[in-house]
């Protein structure tokens, strides 16, 4: 009986109205005199299963040699970040997930948990790091064999070999299969002959591109005996010792970009460049010396995604990332809220603090909540990663799940930092639009990750499709009767929800009070129970929709499925949505201390609100909810979000940044201080008897 | 009966499956053999009253040295945009709001009008120029009089006194009616002298104040004879001609922001400055050599409203040029949709054009609409402007509706803005990223927007009293009796809304095909009936729940206010809405060409659901909505879409933009020239006979 609802003994208005002043609530939960969360304890909840090398992350970066420096120009930035990673070579930050046999620490959770905490120091150091290893190195690593690893390793590990990531084209981002660049096998001398054929083709993107790689992983369409194999990966060298391109190969810089202007991305392009034939990273495929062609994996398309699925790793990074950047925006929005006064409440007392008006906490807490549930969902993300690359849990069924827990989660943490910033920083008003206080940077520089390694929408489409197919396998081997059965049963099912008999019911039962209601119907189950239901309907919605497309030609299927494709996607974004509120009660779960999982349990459920209420024409018109019940949804988050609000400093205190992360002066105290220091001079002016008075109480006498 | 549902012949999913090949849809409104509109009349209608101004700006804009340039260091930009100044000083660009004896136009329509366009050019430039003419030199102009016009206005015009507009401070930015700086009488030099008494009392934010300011309208709270007059605005020299601080006067550099960076922001504190007693701008109040004051307005505050009121200008401007940013970024985002290809459609035809995903439809084309509407509401709102500032229709309603229309609209557009700019940005994927595609800057110059001039949600929150006001009046002299009556029979329409008794009769209705209760139930009266009812109930529930306030101490009642100041906000946000659908509409029907007038009614159509969708679950649990009506919404949105997709092109060239005003690669043809010669290749390639066959070929033999 954790539930928010039925444990709370105050109602949240009392704490609304104190003695004397209002809007003005308490600030703080010993004010509140609330159940108080132990904020070392949620500290060690959010960080999660690698804490441990958290904390190593996050005391290494609190060196401002890491920091980023607002308003560097490209070229310094650039330097400053190449720099920074051999800082990190050196504090050992590269190497945790390589082989043991390189000096690695072969520990893929760890390694990743690590590097997201750089974004707390530059994004740009994040993900040209991300460049670096998680993806040049990881393509040797995961692609490459003993051979590779022998020759290169070393090299990727401790920076002597830059690299580049080249997959992307210009013509060709998120459909990587359809890459025009070709590595063609030439058995005369035993070489691939790597080309790209025209304008689209040019790899585009690349971090390390621009200057500094030595070295690319090459994606291309690999030919041989006149037969194409489809996208395999080459190790291709770029530049001389002195960094001019080798012959045969030319670029540009993609030049300046809207964010992570420490990474030099840029362009590459091949005419005719050869390579070894060894240099094909030679895992999943071969080509023998004679142009014969062999692979473990006989089936192309399971091929490429098994490739494709080695280089995970940049989804769940950015998933991390994106939690972390967005709990920073939140730390510093919210430690200003709380410090900010502005107007008084009109009842001639104090000016409000920002964070007591009721449109301030509904826009700030929800995300606090969100983000709080962004935490838990990561910390499982990563351990079915880790479980997968150690060896541990790696099955294809694990793999899939994993790669589809990826896809599901990456979006909807990537597009809410966007959101999340971006509120903090209006919430902040005109101090939060200076580069010092991190805001406008944090924006800038994540912004990208909504469409790199995999566009958001592309992703949650794989998701969607994965849902359709697991749905399709119910009725794997029913005859055509019991398919017809369902779609009555299901169509009914539509019917009895829209025409409102259920509404009735629960109308009846809604006639109480609107509390009573509300702690009646939208408890930890029932939250489950719409949240799973609404993606259990709209995943059989949009295949119920589907289903004639066995029966059309190929070009009236595609249209058929294009025109739900909208609707395949939201079913994805509802189905990682319960994923994250599930990991959030699971964690909320483990919590031993009665006032902490009290407090968490509110968070746990003003997220839960939070979505139906983003929801709630879907719940209304399928009949899940009641009018008067869903009427009662937003005045219930108005409650949760005051419960919450003397627990906001407490909450945002438990991410455990130190100043050295936060850096933004609007945070710092100095607000405080300069309200307090007018506060001090308008007392002292009254108390002189010197104080002016107001033509207003002239005007009256 | 111009209704688009009505006369629209062919069902929209004939053009979904044309011939051969889905879901590539026709492209253009030719192939579609559909009406088409009359492009150069659109951008006629477009421009607006002013059209004439906007295309001499636009001409006078095609010259690169207005040009931002990206990644430029702040400095640098600093001084680019400060030439820009005197470049347009020259082009006679500064003069058009200013009385004619000054070399001015007197036209102050125009003068906005011309001033936005800039915004095509560097938004710094937009800004840095509203700073000097429309703030700076506009308090000179509208709070000052001949004696000060006389004496500044020539300099201020041909930027020989370059100034900052002092009015926020750190402590302070909504709340100006609370600014801590002082400007006290001494009548014994006949001097004010300018204090800050406090850190939280510097000036701050101010353009041109870091460095090129020469003086500057510092607004401070005015005292005299120990009385404290209120906010008034001052005359206040700031450098010397080699450009150092005069006595007593300080600052700082506000440093690099999230964008803008093309203009000095900085803060300034004043330390017992001596300005003459004439120096107090003194249109509204002035103070006589013996320290009497006297103003026409005998109200504190109404003289402080009317002196605010007469910056409206401000408002207004960013209402139009976030309007004409987000149709930059439409055009190039929709330009790109509709030549780029990614993913092949499955059936084994061509790669498929971003713009034929339902989805990207989805994505771009309500906010195509909703740009469209800005266009109308923004000329309706410069009209009022105008009428006012001529005299023509100055009268103390038309002031304040005035104000609250620029309040209602500036919220809107400038958040649409962001929206719209950051959809278009992630819809061109890692190319949209790309400074050069000019939607990371748009973003970054235009995101100050939302907060400056006035808090978005405290503009909101404006309208919002105001629409209660109105409200109120209604039952002025009511008896208690009477109000008790309206509060029983309000009740009893939301439990009759609510119990679902007029729901049922839609359902009955609306027991045919979709299609038939879409053309039933959302035509233009009812689009107009559901948003202004939204409205309506939507105050009045805030009125009614506010009424207790008056039996309430001060502290409880700003409480109870503080408990609904989301819904009021939200209040305010649907009265804008409704002022932009009604603005549109009426645009429409003055339009004669029946083919424009067909396709801009669909536009408005979609602008019209795009709302309706976005509140469904408000209408949904007030019952103004069926469910089954609900759920139609979204599916005609589709259809819109899908029907408005082969004229997208021709609705973003009506803007009229010149290539060098859009200026981003990826909208020039390079993209369409760089699909065509891969397409070639391929072709070419297979011709040849030489082309690889596919592994997965060779596996079916």
């Amino acid at each position: 009986m954790a539930d928010a609802a039925v444990r709370s003994h105050k109602p949240a208005t009392s704490r609304r109205t104190p003695a004397g002043g209002a809007p003005t609530a308490a600030h703080t939960a010993a004010e509140a005199s609330d159940p108080r969360i132990d904020i070392d304890a949620v500290t060690n909840l959010l960080l999660g299963t690698w804490g441990e090398t958290r904390r190593e992350a996050r005391e290494m970066i609190k060196d401002p040699a890491f920091w980023r420096i607002e308003g560097m120009p490209m070229a310094e930035h650039r330097e400053r970040v190449l720099t920074q990673l051999h800082l990190l070579v050196q504090h050992g930050g590269s190497r945790r997930a390589f082989p043991a046999e390189y000096g690695g620490l072969e520990n893929n959770g760890s390694n990743i948990a690590g590097f997201q905490e750089l974004v707390l120091a530059d994004p740009s150091l994040q993900i040209k790091s991300g460049v670096q290893w998680g993806l040049f190195g990881s393509a040797v690593h995961q692609l490459g064999t003993k051979e590779h690893h022998d020759k290169w390793l070393p090299g990727i590990i401790d920076m002597s070999i830059p690299g580049a990531f080249a997959m992307t084209e210009t013509g060709h981002g998120s459909d990587v299969a359809a890459i025009g660049t070709t590595a063609t096998y030439d058995p005369a001398t035993e070489e691939f002959v790597i080309h790209t054929p025209f304008r689209g083709a040019w790899k585009d993107y690349l971090g390390n591109a621009a200057l500094h790689g030595k070295a690319a992983t090459v994606f291309a369409q690999l030919i041989t005996g006149g037969v194409n194999y489809g996208v395999h990966c080459f190790f291709v060298p770029l530049r001389d010792d002195d960094g001019v391109f080798l012959p045969g190969i030319g670029g540009e810089d993609d030049g300046v970009k809207g964010g992570l202007n420490g990474i030099d991305n840029g362009r590459l392009h091949f005419d005719h460049v050869r390579v070894p034939r060894r240099n094909l990273l030679n895992r999943y495929g071969d080509v023998a010396a004679d142009g014969s062609y062999t692979s473990d994996i006989p089936s192309p398309g399971r091929r490429f995604f098994t490739m494709l699925g080695a280089l995970v790793q940049g989804r769940v990074s950015l998933d991390g990332a994106a939690t972390t950047a967005s709990a920073l925006a939140l730390h510093i929005a919210l430690t200003y809220a709380g410090q900010r006064r502005q107007f008084d409440s009109g009842s001639g007392s104090d000016e409000v603090v920002l964070l007591d008006y009721g449109k301030h906490q509904r826009r700030l807490l929800p995300l606090l909540a969100q983000n709080y549930a962004q935490f838990f969902a990561h910390d499982e993300l990563l351990r079915k990663f880790d479980g997968v690359f150690s060896g541990r849990t790696d099955t294809s069924e694990e793999r899939e799940d994993l790669e589809t827990l990826a896809a599901a989660l990456k979006p909807l943490s990537t597009w809410n930092a966007m959101d999340t910033i971006q509120e903090a920083r209006e919430a902040c008003g005109g101090s939060g639009f200076l580069a010092e206080n991190r805001l406008v940077g944090l924006h800038q520089d994540l912004d990208v990750y909504v469409t790199f390694e995999g566009d958001n929408n592309v992703l949650l489409q794989l998701v969607g499709k994965r849902l359709l197919s697991d749905f399709a396998k119910q009725f794997k081997g029913a005859d055509a009767a019991a398919l017809a059965r369902y779609a009555v049963g299901h169509t009914a099912g539509r019917v009895f929800h829209g025409a409102g008999l259920r509404q009735l019911g629960q109308s009846v039962a809604d006639f109480g009070s609107t509390a009573r209601s509300v702690e009646l119907g939208l408890r930890a189950e029932q939250q489950h129970e719409l949240l799973a239901g609404r993606v259990e309907q709209m995943v059989s919605d949009v295949a119920g929709a589907l289903r004639p497309a066995s029966k059309l030609s190929p070009a009236e299927a595609a249209a058929l499925f294009n025109s739900h494709q909208a609707e395949l996607i939201e079913a994805a974004r509802a189905h990682a949505e319960l994923l994250q509120w599930e990991a959030f009660s699971d964690g909320v779960n483990t919590i031993a201390d009665d006032d902490t999982k009290q407090v968490l349990t509110w968070l746990r459920d003003l997220f839960g609100l939070h979505l139906i209420e983003k929801h709630l024409a879907w719940y209304l018109i399928n009949g899940r909810l009641s009018a008067q019940r869903a009427a009662s949804v937003s005045r219930y988050i108005d409650r949760l979000a005051a419960r919450l609000r003397p627990h906001a400093q407490d909450l945002v205190d438990a991410y455990g940044f130190a100043p050295e992360h936060v850096r933004a002066p609007i945070a710092s105290g100095a607000e405080r201080a300069r309200q307090d220091e007018a506060r001090e001079y308008y007392r002292a002016l009254a108390a002189s008897g010197e104080a002016p008075v107001s033509e207003k109480s002239l005007k009256k006498k």
